[in-house]
């Protein structure tokens, strides 16, 4: 089987079992789940039934590859995985409006359609529920103290996830920020989840290599991010459906920004006007080699990704799947 | 020991436990740390150490009750009182922002300091950080399936939370609202960690009575929520804090409310107006014997609790202190 073969495969049943812990117990909760419903692509506006992209579900596939490939089953791992998949969710509910972003893959942000005060509601509510998917990691006969530690690498994940939040809020709030603060951000908010999804995968597995996968997913999730800072200033806007504007026009602190503001006085010039000075700021961030320095960062991230998958010795065509995940998530082709 | 000196004893311990969980692992994170301590009451707008009361912490007393009560060791159950406390202060932290309520116990609410984005993040580090309070239990020798047990409860009560919080802001923004939409409310709200923090200690004693511990939680908690109902249109002024007027001004669906407006056209009429005629409301209520269904609710779902606490064959001086509890949480003198 190829990546493909097991996107086909396996993310079904994760969405079947997404969809049981999402079940409406009592018909007077039908507003509260149609919110979470919504926010997963599975209802429209009006709460009628439709079936919208919803994300590339790269974090299950993550995790049920890592079990696999550590000589496990990945049919045990599905609970996890859909857990995984609906702590993503229920953050990016949190981050839109902690953002004030008012719309999430094409589409209305759920605070936007029902208000703050239910959205941060629903956001806890999906927490819990996450909670409640691992929990059937019980009924597919799963150890007890495996699930333990399952459940503990999710708790320690939602805490980094907030710690690297407020980081990334407090950063916005202020002009001097170094890389390694950003990069210890960008390890609690991109990398801990991905790094999460491949560790309990192996946990499960009950792999000695937990350690290894947990590195390889950490350091994929930190090249990630790297790369798609550096697409958000140097990208195509036809390929990353946005342009190169927003990033410098927001101020946001991206990998290449940071490194340059500590090498600039101009750009910091240009960042403490009310509104900066895009042209100017990108030829001055390419005249101190931000875009060199952030490219050689992912590279070599992504390198010590590929070397922690190597030591994990994953195996089979699950290992070699996960191989085609982490080029594919680079944007490399296989 | 009768139930001052259990909490003399036991709740320093469970302070403690809570202190632990939330030591600063890295400086760049104090500001992070700092608003969980200052809404935990550890310190004050400007981070530095304080100590002000926040809160009765009765839940974890309960739980200790229950799993001594059980024959269980209280002891072992810390971690798991101090979880529930923190639970309940994440729910709090998230409650204030929904509410917009600008104060909690006398001072400036956590949102209304650090800003909504913050505060919706801290809320959320606050709910992962009690759910690794409960991982603590492994330290203490509590057995891998109790304590998956333990966490599950935990979930529950969890989403239970949402959904009752769900239903309070749906309720407040329509008119009518039955009695029985009202008691799923509070049972989620209000006496699902109640509920919980009995059944969890009674669970770690490895009771056989669970069942009747929740029941008695759930109970305790619906007399003690329709009490406060009670006490917030007919209550004292000068011991509840608050004038009766604001909750019928704010037009607060408490179980008064919600059983006169179901009664009364002429309360309907009243309710309908931009802003309510308060002394003409409270003389409707009265009329239609609003006070007396819900004191005669409170009695009842009190003398429940007393049975299955009965029932549950708590036994020794933490069973009599968990009598007290239930009669000092409903003002009466044990």
């Amino acid at each position: 089987m190829n990546l493909r073969d097991w996107f086909a495969r396996y993310i079904p049943l994760v969405e079947s079992e997404m969809r049981d812990c999402l079940a409406v117990p009592d018909q007077v909760l039908d507003g509260y789940y149609g919110m979470l419903r919504y926010h997963l692509g599975w209802a429209d506006e009006n709460l009628a039934p439709t079936n919208i992209n919803s994300g590339k579900r790269i974090r299950p596939m993550l995790c049920l590859l890592a079990c696999q490939s550590a000589r496990g089953d990945a049919m045990q791992a599905i609970p996890a995985a859909a857990g995984i998949e609906l702590v993503h969710n229920f953050s990016l509910i949190h981050d839109d409006i902690e953002d004030n972003s008012p719309t999430r893959r094409g589409r209305t942000s759920l605070w936007a359609l029902w208000g703050i005060p239910q959205a941060i509601n629903a956001g806890d509510g999906l927490f819990a529920i996450a909670y409640l998917a691992i929990d059937r990691l019980r009924d597919r006969g799963a150890a007890c103290e495996r699930i333990l530690d399952v459940r503990a690498i999710f708790d320690r994940t939602c805490l980094a996830l907030t710690q690297g939040q407020y980081l990334d809020m407090l950063f916005e709030s202020r002009l001097s920020t170094s890389v390694d603060e950003y990069m210890t951000m960008i390890s609690g908010k991109t990398a801990g989840l991905i790094s999460a999804s491949a560790a309990v995968g192996a946990t499960l597995a009950g792999s000695a290599a937990v350690v290894q996968y947990e590195t390889f997913g950490r350091e994929l999730g930190l090249a990630f991010q790297i790369q798609d800072d550096i697409l958000g200033i140097w990208g195509d806007e036809a390929l990353t459906g946005k342009s190169a504007e927003s990033d410098i026009a927001t101020k946001k602190k991206s990998l290449p920004v940071v490194y340059a503001l500590g090498q600039s006085a101009k750009l910091r010039a240009l960042y403490a006007a009310p509104e900066v000075d895009v042209p100017a700021a990108i030829a001055e961030l390419e005249a101190v080699g931000a875009q060199r320095f952030a490219e050689q960062a992912a590279r070599q991230h992504h390198e010590q990704a590929l070397q922690a998958l190597q030591a994990s010795g994953a195996s089979d065509d699950a290992g070699q799947a996960l191989f085609e995940l982490a080029e594919s998530l680079l944007g490399r082709a296989a």
